[in-house]
């Protein structure tokens, strides 16, 4: 089942270097949700190749410009382009206020339905959930109310072992319940135990996105173990005094916090734009927590992956 | 004096080509105006070299999202960048709202003073001078209020003729009033008439932006004459019902505006999506009004440069 990260936008708040204001695509089984929506987000889409037609749910962490002024444009071209299917939005409270201002004086009727959906940043809570995806808030220390995300994908069915199907003549219609760890009666009563007609399953996988927080190990519960942790490192350990100021993170710190958390591999962005060369940050980041990749933009990293780099350019 | 138009954006509502919603840069005598302010509009700024510290002007023709979505963004890339000098937004009513909303939930503090100038849509009246220039809004026809902007070179002082400083002895202090017309008396009471001591100054010059609108001749007295004049041509002639319907104007109607008000030049953008090859755009209008360029991103047209061609490209 596909599952992998598309970096849209990596920076900071000031766009430098041809880095751009934060958003990604996670791209799940055939849908596409979108996290954070920084200005000029629908024209990387566009770039990248991102089918709005697959994206039905966008994730905004924050209402700093730089995380949702890309927004209103994309709806508005969604709308453009006649989009019928509904939209759903989970943001702190005040996005659909302001979207909702902007269409009012632009006299925009949409053809489609948006939904918003508040999240209270201050909760760990599941905000959404389908057959195969949960993804719950994580709460974050920044200067005004906010919230990362951790898509955990459902655990996983066990997997049937072939020969056994054919050696006990399995019925067809037995197998989803073998599948989730039933054992099996054979028509003289026999118990065949699930541990002989099944393997474990895959394991289910985890993406937690953390941008922007200071650094905090109040999430360390959450994000234990995830395969794959994108945290931002606005600022290098050298501006360690400037990152808590801000509410930020450095490269040190992110890593630490993946090194405590036994995540399998760490992805940094959120650059500030006071570095051109982001090499020397991947480097601080990797004298601690080996496992770590820049979030460039269109690099897409396949979430599970955990060992070698999979960063594709298109 | 320098007077050109730098073009940052060139399409309609979406995006398309490398194509980006409206903006132009126009610089006068080393100060910047920024007219309309598309998404992105910070990025092509950088790309193009516009430098923020010439702009505190800025023109919204109106509340689209393609010509003001980028404004929020600009602003708070200002303020993270230490701006200090007062800035001055001349839009239909509205904007200040949304702008004071977005930076409520940001909870941005700007660094500079942050002027709005609600303008009236349906008046032509001068909404900006300087010892220059003047800026006089254009009412247009659209969905919703939008005006268009004329900016118009003052009218400058005559030229000396030196031969005839030296012939009459004319103390320096003079020249700023022969300048202006008046004769010179000599030391023994001769009147020296102006005429014979300056020639004409240089023809004033001038610049209309017209986006977005309906065909509309109620304007022909507004842009009369100018030297560069930038109408929307949305859509070919050949779907002049679609422009209709949706309150724009044609490649054969912007010709034939030009041609009726004896501009010396047409710029034509805000190009629909439909369109990647805009040369036959180019060829409608040309076959009405020969002197008609594509406004392109990145292209500088020198106002008053008439017959050739001088977009550069950086």
């Amino acid at each position: 089942m596909q599952f992998e990260v598309t970096i849209l936008g990596s920076n900071g708040a000031v766009a430098a270097y041809e880095r751009y204001p934060s958003s990604q695509a996670l791209h799940y089984n055939g849908q596409t949700f979108l996290i954070d929506c920084g200005e000029g987000t629908q024209f990387r889409m566009n770039k990248f190749g991102i089918r709005p037609g697959r994206l039905d749910h966008i994730f905004i962490s924050h209402l700093h410009g730089d995380h949702y002024f890309g927004l209103a444009g994309l709806l508005t071209t969604f709308n453009l382009n006649w989009r019928q299917q509904p939209l759903h939005v989970y943001a702190p409270r005040g996005l659909e206020e302001i979207i909702k201002l902007q269409f009012t004086y632009a006299d925009t009727k949409l053809k489609f339905d948006l939904h918003f959906h508040p999240i209270d940043t201050a909760a760990h809570a599941v905000i959404y959930e389908d057959e195969h995806l949960t993804v719950e808030t994580i709460p974050l220390v920044h200067r005004i109310p906010t919230a990362g995300f951790l898509f955990r994908e459902k655990k996983l069915l066990r997997k049937i072992i072939a020969e056994k199907m054919a050696e006990y003549q399995i019925p067809y219609a037995q197998i989803p319940l073998i599948r989730q760890g039933s054992d099996f009666v054979t028509s003289d009563g026999n118990v065949i135990p699930n541990s002989e007609l099944t393997t474990d399953p895959t394991p289910a996988r985890s993406y937690a996105y953390c941008s922007d927080t200071l650094y905090t190990e109040s999430i360390l519960d959450i994000i234990q173990h995830v395969d794959l942790l994108y945290h931002e490192t606005t600022f290098s350990q050298l501006h360690e005094a400037r990152a808590t100021e801000t509410f930020h993170t450095t490269t040190t710190q992110a890593a630490t916090l993946a090194l405590k958390a036994g995540v399998k591999k760490l992805l940094i962005g959120h650059f500030s734009a006071r570095y051109e060369d982001l090499n020397a940050l991947l480097a601080e980041c990797r004298s601690i927590f080996p496992n770590t990749y820049l979030a460039e933009e269109g690099a897409t990293f396949i979430v599970g992956e955990a060992i070698s780099e999979i960063a594709v350019h298109p």
